[in-house]
């Protein structure tokens, strides 16, 4: 097999937390996977978006830490376990769940999986702005980050 | 200032920014973000250990992709977020939870962040055998961290 062709199938296979193993997976832990993934992000997001509307100090290489985690952690793809029949709780399910998703994600999942898409490229380039060290360079790139966070929940994500 | 002793002083900023933060969470949010970082622990540690046991192909380049990110996660700190008062489901909590801990947690805090720092180091041994590219040397350390996580959940994890 090519090395590239090799590289695109481990892509997919580690794309494959998601789309294989996620096939198999009840929906219940569909669930329960995408919030935790998405729990993971907000909890690297979250301070940095704080340091960038200068709600709690600048700190430049706890900024530059959680930047890089959130870049390894969006490579999950949470996108990928929005699968088909998780638009509700699973009912009788043993681990409790509940979702918050909206039907629109399931009614145009291509818009979805763009924006979810734009996400995972906004945060590659927070990374790289945190790898400058440039302070402002940081802290704009964090309100770019907020701005497609704020939109994906706005459109797919009940109050 | 050497890399590597930069690298550490992030790490430490960052878990003393989990701590901080954490100490003024509400205890079940605290529940959510320990076990949103166990289950993405999970997710990219259950494929490796699956290789490690011949039980899945070995997938050489997914399991570095799966050993990278298991690092950069595990330096969230999981232990830090069980924080007193969190021994129990929270009632009347907004946020749904539950919890499988183990109230030896509490009654030997500090055997039990050993035992977290002992995964900790495993996991970074993975990481560092994923970069040998050698597949014996990952299997086997596949095998050591599985042993790390069998060992806390039986000490501390409910049935």
């Amino acid at each position: 097999m090519h090395r590239l062709a090799k590289i695109g199938l481990a892509a997919a296979l580690v794309a494959g937390v998601s789309s294989v193993a996620m096939a198999q997976a009840k929906p219940e832990e569909a669930i329960r996977a995408r919030q935790a993934i998405m729990r993971v992000v907000a909890l690297n997001f979250g301070p940095m978006g704080k340091m960038g509307a200068g709600e709690i100090p600048f700190n430049r290489d706890a900024f530059a830490a959680y930047a890089t985690r959130l870049e390894a952690v969006v490579t999950m793809n949470p996108q990928n376990f929005f699968v088909p029949g998780t638009d509700q709780p699973v009912a009788g399910a043993k681990i409790a769940n509940f979702t918050d998703a909206r039907p629109e994600i399931w009614q145009s999942p291509e818009k979805f999986k763009s924006a979810m898409e734009k996400m995972q490229q906004e945060v590659g380039k927070l990374a790289r702005a945190a790898r400058t060290g440039d302070e402002k360079t940081m802290k704009v790139q964090a309100g770019e980050v907020g701005k497609t966070c704020k939109g994906c929940h706005d459109d797919y994500r009940s109050k």
